[in-house]
């Protein structure tokens, strides 16, 4: 039971529909994920292994992290860069097995650090998807200038398309910085004009990475605390939780 | 013992009546709790659960932490935001109770997110005393706009009343950010003239959250080490203990 | 084993004499070192107690670190200002011998936060090294004013008197933000002219404090992974691999 139930904050159950949070693990210890799962389980649904850095961490560890995270009810999966790494090395295969192996549960499927082509992008969510993985494909460059070429009809072209492969949900790229991509400026605010337009096709299947508190405290703001939102810190779970149920000034306004 | 204790530093015993930390915990688990313990404590007064984290985590591990807290000269209490949301709900009386229950001893009282009168405001500072609660009452609002509404006549009106109704000390507002709010721009830097007027009552009871750096630093340096500070977050209470001694760049000075 | 080692990234091996990393811990505990240790060990040549954090330590934990540390093969030291307090008090002697006793292998020789004279720079590196420590010193000044004084031609003079009293590596100094000091600009931006001239003599015996990411990745795609970076955060040492193994966005193109 949670402290000062008697307030009657309304906390949402898992599994999930929507209000999901994708948190960022980039290289979580074991005793880390002990107060992790004691503090935030309930606020987690995925747990990304950021980039490549599942690559450089010892096997035994990603197990028994995967299996921790799966039996308090949060899906790990490895970082898209790794993807594309596999895929650069032509070994997407093998990239599957083993992340199955590992004990991962979904995939990621992005090119934002690389070139893949829409018929490549379509077989990876169709091969994992039929392998069994839940799939989240990703929309948006790392590189800024790169990013700024993509217009909002191409990134809305790639979403229908990615779901219509079977991507289950289409995460919105905002990398660990969370500024001068995708939907933010430079300074980490959101570009009204951008975000009206790429949830004009429904937001309820998408992810919109936020790794910043106004990031958070606007999205939540716009379209209530049911918002998917991707890329939190492992040490913001617990924040981003009170910003959905009101309980920061950010978003009070709430329970009004 | 500590390290190199032949430098001779200085370093003050609690309890203490000056020099107070008060540090910003905004979910830790045990095992961090732990460590904070093992490194920290001595320089520690006071512990805030920051805003309504408190009550998005299970209630074991509340009481789990202040007893810790508590065993270590450590007055956990839980955000001003949280005592805002139950006056809200007109739960003040459940809200005494269940902090009580919960191993809190101090109680911070603010409308830092809210409007609440300055006779409300005055009955819950005193009921908190009457009910055995040290109190922190807090100046400022979360929001820059009407944080900048906020003259400093009003400022110091609020700390005199909240003084003589029985708060224990009186919290300068600057949130976890640091900008943009009370006595900082919207880098993070001093205005000296707010500085100047706001501590012309005297700084012994005042506890000025000074979550960056540059700040503590720079208060350090004009008012000395005995300088009440708050909102440090919990990975920089060792290093303001080394700029409270001098022991880092920024106030080596203090040893000439 | 790593996970996914199918895709040979190459990774290098300690003790190896380039691609050092020197961490930075200001004040990690036992369980955040058992998380380090664990996902970091292989990726990590020194951990540098920050400034005069080991002073604020009990001894027992500084202790029982280092010889974790160093049963890890990572060389730990005390920051450069410990050793700057100890000459503004008269006791080099006794913090050599303290250093010992506390096992820190490693000495830094710096003069950022105080005047040190030349002769007296070159003899604690000598007589540091006489008492058995691997020294490591430091080039730049804490405070920026200072440190803009100090030309290029000195820092190299320094550098190269440094290196031929005995030590080992020369640190390039940036602080824990990496802003405005040294190579960077106020915006922690590489100043490609000064970096084009320090690094004239070679950089095989420099060791680049790189605390943000983006600095990291520039000194990683200009010099290539066997760069050696410092000031390293302690949850940033498994991104850092990724960086260099060209497994994120900002380095893949390593792999092409």
């Amino acid at each position: 039971m949670n402290a000062y139930e008697f307030l009657n904050l309304g906390q949402s159950k898992k599994p999930r529909r929507s209000g999901l949070t994708m948190m960022l693990d980039k290289g979580l210890g074991s005793r880390s994920l002990d107060d992790l799962l004691n503090t935030s389980a309930d606020y987690i649904d995925f747990a990304k292994f950021g980039w490549g850095t599942s690559a450089v961490i010892n096997r035994d560890l990603i197990i028994n992290k995967t299996s921790r995270y799966q039996a308090a009810g949060i899906m790990p999966y490895p970082g898209g860069t790794l993807l594309e790494v596999s895929v650069l090395k032509g070994k997407v295969d093998r990239f599957l097995k083993e992340s199955r192996e590992l004990g991962f549960t979904t995939i990621e499927v992005s090119d934002g650090s690389t070139e893949i082509t829409k018929e490549e992008r379509a077989k990876i969510i169709k091969k994992s998807r039929e392998a069994g993985f839940y799939v989240i494909s990703e929309v948006g460059k790392k590189n800024p200038i790169l990013d700024h070429d993509l217009s909002i009809s191409e990134r809305l072209e790639l979403i229908k398309s990615d779901l219509a492969y079977g991507s289950n949900y289409v995460l919105i790229e905002a990398r660990e910085a969370g500024k001068d991509i995708g939907i933010y400026d430079a300074d980490g605010n959101i570009i009204e004009d951008e975000l009206e337009q790429l949830s004009s096709l429904g937001i309820s299947k998408l992810i919109f990475e936020a790794p910043l508190k106004k990031q958070q405290a606007e999205l939540i703001l716009k379209f209530g605390s049911q918002i998917n939102l991707g890329n939190i810190a492992s040490d913001e779970v617990v924040s981003l939780e009170t910003l959905r149920q009101g309980l920061r000034g950010d978003t009070i306004i709430l329970l009004h």
